[in-house]
């Protein structure tokens, strides 16, 4: 099956007016997935999947209701109009293709399904969203070769790359119960913190609080324990991607992380954006993937012939930052960098799929896997306050005059991605933001 | 409230002849809690909650229906009578302590409720264990600075113990997916390993397997992210604890886990034994947690006076080999090494639990936390087969003339776990047993 379809022409507009402005990153193009709570609902009610078109939700409850479908269609919304995003993502590639062609189908301007949908239309603002579904396992893994440099430079200056990363992609287990929506709200964390000069540890709120920016992918259906799932079929398990922001506290990870890894540095908090954008909505952003001049060619259970072909997507991501003083004057805050995901990233989404069950792991329906940070190659591109600020070296100096090293309390972090090709309609991921409250000591 | 209560009497004698046998691990005084099939029941049914008792089951579902209960006890039973026993560990150890409280009389000689009983028992023979419960999150710590200190040697002969080991509870997040329970049958692991002379690395079939000797800590409930449990709460978060055997890939970690952790190496299967025997019921083994002399005192988030007086629990542990060669010879299998928890431990079950939500992580209902290997510091005490065999350089020579470095296809090891104290009876944990099929090549 070919990667495009028709739900890609770039020059369909929908009868949803705010779908077709070219700035929107959710044009009829998109329909990126999401679970929400109408206005007035609580924690009581069932949560409701919808699409996002322009600055609306189709609520899929009410459309699955409301609208006439084939008889095709029809019973593949049944878990949608359920609220139960993780059970459509089970049903599997063939359904979501159906599903996205009916409702591009439906939204499309002079659809005879429009007037039967616009009922089922909520603003955006109207919303609150909520997860897409309940994470089962969250893997973070290392993807940018410029972040792991970088970093590693800091570390060990001689020995900025160790000798894995470019074989191995590496990753390690994150904390899945405190990963939020985009508009969490994050307490500074506690932790033990060790100063290079003093001779013993103290408990205190860390200080050199950061972001990091990434993508998430979630996982549609899984394996079997100790079965694998090779390189050709690693995608039809990825339902799609979202922006993920996996805070992270500088001074406590130092002290804690060997030798087993990351911990308390990283497990008080992670953000997702709210929108899945699937992987087909995706296709027009392929690109091959290449390994540059000197860097192994990846071992052949990472590899095959989509990979190399078209293993990349280009997704252009940007980090905002919005400091207490900026909210109060109204101003959206300053972007403090920006990359791609195809020129940082050394190994591709199917390539952590192939290796995370290389050795019979399972994966699960819900499973989140991180990049890592996604640090392009050139100043400017780092993914983390610790890169852009030399490991707190160098501050920033914001557009209020404001200075900044790392994360203050009040600051609001942004990430934003979008995509953009040559004969295609801009898409995007909208926003996945998360705001620091004071430690509580 | 006192640690112990009535249900410790040592005198206590039950109905079930086979739970008054001395070296039964389920005497009336144990009660610990599993989920379970019977003989013909499938997929599909609902799992029941029993507890057990000799070489019996109470099976709660029928207890609840067919025995008279107090009215204070009959609705703390409802979770269980409908098998889930995730709800009843959320209900609190004052409802943990009223059920164990009826259940210890009913089951106790001469009780009234005996005759209703009766028809409630299904041997343990006849019955298929199951997860206690869905485990969410599944941490894994390090604490016993014996199995640190034997490894941090393997990997750095002049300085085995990293500086921050006698001051941080070192942790990490393995993989919830993989953990199954006794019976598990485990496939050899493929990996990438890198030969220490050669150049590249190679994708292949462990060839050093390993068990890991440890216990799980199940949390009853958890706290709000962004909150923390203090050292004074931190034991009525937990519900109980199971023997745990963490798997081991001892030639894909060395290459895979710099910087951020073991993965792989890991990640392809643990094993819980299906038994939760209660903090209540392990009352009697409690012992002082003590600092050695040349040790930091904990800081103070990691210190409390009950800690100091009860914070170590006295527990038996035991690993046991049956190669196939024994199972056709119906050998029971060779006892590999034994350890104490008390003595192994460098960090308790509480300081875990503190350590674990200090930066706002929270833990929730279901979460495991492992211990670590549980190493003694006596040569023989080593709790994995890369310390019993010295790094693979001296194999074991088995009764049945084999020789092990690691573990090999068709091999199961059995871990097990017993409490003795003067003035209490002795109560064991099971077993937990995993058996190591061969590599899907």
């Amino acid at each position: 099956m070919s990667l495009l379809d028709a739900t890609h022409d770039p020059a369909l507009r929908s009868w949803v007016t705010s779908a077709n402005t070219p700035d929107t990153d959710f044009p009829v193009q998109n329909l990126p997935f999401g679970r929400f709570r109408r206005k007035g609902e609580g924690q009581q009610d069932t949560l409701r999947v919808g699409v996002a078109i322009g600055d609306q939700v189709l609520d899929l409850r009410l459309a699955a209701e409301l609208c006439p479908w084939s008889n095709e269609v029809a019973p593949l919304l049944d878990p949608l109009a359920a609220g139960d995003l993780a059970a459509f993502m089970r049903l599997g590639r063939p359904a979501w293709r159906a599903v996205r062609a009916a409702l591009s189908a439906a939204l499309t301007a002079d659809s005879e399904q429009g007037p039967f949908l616009e009922s089922c239309l909520v603003p955006q603002a109207d919303v609150q969203m909520a997860m897409p579904c309940e994470i089962g396992d969250y893997t973070d893994f290392y993807t940018s070769i410029h972040h792991a440099t970088t970093v590693g430079k800091m570390f060990r200056p001689d020995n900025p790359l160790l000798p894995n990363y470019t074989w191995v992609p590496i990753g390690y287990h994150g904390r899945s119960s405190s990963i939020g929506v985009s508009g969490q709200l994050l307490r500074r964390p506690m932790g033990q913190v060790k100063l290079i000069d003093a001779a013993e540890p103290v408990l205190r709120a860390s200080s050199r609080l950061d972001y990091e920016l990434e993508l998430g992918a979630l996982m549609a259906h899984g394996n079997e324990l100790g079965s694998r799932i090779g390189m050709d079929k690693a995608e039809d398990h990825i339902f799609g991607l979202v922006l993920f922001n996996d805070w992270s506290a500088r001074d406590i990870q130092p002290w804690e992380y060997q030798p087993l890894g990351p911990f308390l540095s990283k497990n008080f908090g992670s953000t997702v954006s709210p929108w899945v954008v699937t992987l087909d909505a995706l296709a027009p952003f392929r690109q091959p993937f290449v390994r540059a001049e000197g860097q192994p060619q990846p071992l052949p259970y990472l590899d095959s012939a989509h990979n190399r072909e078209a293993g990349a997507i280009s997704i252009e991501l940007e980090v905002w930052l919005q400091t207490q003083k900026m909210q109060k004057a109204q101003h959206p805050g300053d972007r403090l960098a920006g990359s791609n995901y195809a020129s940082a990233a050394y190994w591709t989404l199917a390539q952590l799929v192939a290796h995370h069950t290389v050795n019979g792991c399972n994966l699960r329906t819900g499973d989140l896997l991180g990049t890592g940070t996604l640090s392009g190659p050139e100043p400017g591109q780092g993914g983390s306050m610790l890169e852009l600020g030399h490991g707190g070296r160098q501050a920033l100096t914001l557009s209020s005059g404001e200075l900044r090293s790392f994360i203050e309390d009040g600051d609001t972090v942004i990430l934003r991605g979008h995509c953009m090709a040559e004969g295609a309609r801009r898409i995007g991921f909208g926003e996945c933001r998360g705001t620091v409250l004071p430690a509580l000591t």
